[in-house]
């Protein structure tokens, strides 16, 4: 009997947060890889905020996952059956696997893992995507100086508690944002961020400022919303604001307001600029080199907030992201059956 | 006797369109000019947008008008009086003399103007601030290349008419946007765009995605508002929004809606950046030079909306900008009383 193949699949449009009505939960034979090809076992899958923005159908800057398709997710896993001459059994790999229990992949695309260098779930963390945005998107548009103030959304989630550590090992001065107490005290403890404002609590422009008392040179924006627009009213003369993201929107049910701040732009001659970190597919070696130094040296610490699970917690797991549960690089780990 | 010197100074803060209650009307003698000075007669004064915000009492660029000061403003006068080396009587100059009939200058931020080059009010347009606003910040933040497609608003305003003409000259398609048929025919035909929007006409956003079938490569924004909101969303990849004004919020008495549409920049990894023409100031004699090889070759026409009257009739010709009842630049000639 052939094995089953459990996966996730988009089952409807989501309005507003995703329900479980969204989802379609099937099983599949595992399928036989054919020449050149390989099957991976998933054991963690990626969770992302961009995630939500795939299942809208929407043109944007990759095509909306299909009503019935597997959902789209980075993933790591084992290699348990090869006829492809660069991937062994046993190696462990990264790619856009969707979440499922097994895949198959011809190597477009799969970056190697070596849980000699770092522990496994880092590939998806510091040394994934999520490390390379904080890298590219950084060094790349944020172009912070030594002695800069940088200020990071979404500081204690995965891709800003990397731009703060990174920001800090060049020399800034990092003051992050977060929602909570216990975020706080992770960005500031852990991260080593010079400060860290709670959204949540007290008067958030008084304590930005209190923070940021000569301005912003970069603002690493993942939040977008609010946020972001109170943040424009503290930039400096020739501010970068780097735009990652904006988890608060993601969910919106109606037309979101746009920053009506945006004229500190002008005013500052100052420019926000997007970034997708898949325009730096040909320097992901180069940013992988320098995250793994970091890495090494404790300049930057690695924070995965793993959940213990099966492919059909994933609906779940995910709300997370948006109700800001996780800290750091959320991922989910299929246990093996 | 000592010559009269008519003033109009600031006299209130307007809230919205400024009204005759804004501005004070003084005479003073005809100041004498100092050792190292000069005493400059008052030919042209430049009405622009950007007066608008130096009236209010809020932080910019530059400090606010104070109540009871000379209202500031560029202007471009004769030399009746001498004690400067450099500059001797019967020779024309432009400088922020403000808005009176007679200043006294020390030199500084002073530009002579050759009636033998281009037309005296000229120097106050393509050959002044008017055509250095547009000169870099088309090529230094829009960074136009041949092929690509530019849209301009207040496309007959003085800055949009000559950034498109210019952007013609590079080789790109050239979209304006502008209020009014007239101005559109004006825009079409004199400037040469390859094509104009009427915002007062019909579906805007029909009209500009029939005219950017291709998306946008360049948006030079002279107005904000809507328009800018909707530009967002016809961005090409890597597109550059150059934030240069936003005459469509200078007057407004509630706090303006924010570009909903941002996230496009972040879709699109296009970039939003604002530009003043006085961080190029060190660059202003290429700037010039440049302009003047456009204007000589015919590639840019200067077009000057001349009103006739004394500094009196400043208050009243300045909202002509706000009514959009100007086409190209709008300058106030004093009459030689």
């Amino acid at each position: 009997m052939a094995t089953p193949n459990r996966q996730v699949r988009l089952g409807a449009r989501p309005v507003g947060l995703p329900t479980p009505d969204d989802w379609q939960h099937t099983t599949e034979d595992v399928p036989e890889p054919g020449a050149g090809e390989f099957l991976v076992r998933t054991e963690y899958v990626s969770l992302d905020p961009a995630m939500r923005g795939w299942m809208n159908d929407a043109r944007s800057y990759i095509r909306p996952v299909r009503i019935g398709e597997i959902m789209r997710a980075a993933a790591l896993g084992k290699v348990v059956a090869s006829n492809h001459p660069g991937f062994a059994v046993g190696d462990h790999v990264t790619g856009t696997f969707g979440v499922q229990e097994y895949a198959v992949s011809d190597g477009r695309g799969v970056i190697r893992a070596d849980p000699a260098v770092a522990p496994l779930p880092t590939y998806l963390g510091v040394l994934g995507l999520t490390g390379l945005t904080a890298w590219f998107g950084l060094l790349d548009v944020g172009r912070p100086e030594a002695g800069d103030t940088v200020v990071v959304s979404g500081a204690a989630g995965a891709v800003g508690g990397v731009v703060g550590q990174i920001a800090k090992h060049l020399g800034c001065r990092v003051v992050g944002i977060a929602g909570g107490a216990e975020k706080c005290r992770l960005v500031t403890e852990e991260f080593g961020f010079d400060a860290c404002v709670d959204y949540r609590s007290g008067d958030l422009r008084a304590a930005l400022r209190e923070h940021t008392p000569d301005g912003v040179d970069v603002y690493f924006d993942n939040v977008g919303g609010e946020i972001l627009d109170l943040v424009l009213t503290r930039l400096r003369l020739g501010a970068r604001v780097v735009l990652c993201g904006a988890i608060s929107q993601y969910n919106a049910t109606e037309r979101p307001t746009g920053p009506a701040n945006y004229l500190s732009l002008l005013v500052n001659r100052a420019s926000m600029t997007g970034m997708l970190v898949f325009d730096y597919a040909d320097r992901y070696g180069e940013g992988m080199a320098a995250l793994a130094d970091l890495l090494a040296t404790g300049a930057v610490t690695a924070r995965e907030h793993v959940v213990e699970g099966t492919v059909d917690d994933f609906p779940e797991v995910l709300l997370k992201l948006f109700t800001g549960e996780n800290t750091g690089k959320l991922l989910l780990r299929i246990a093996d059956r």
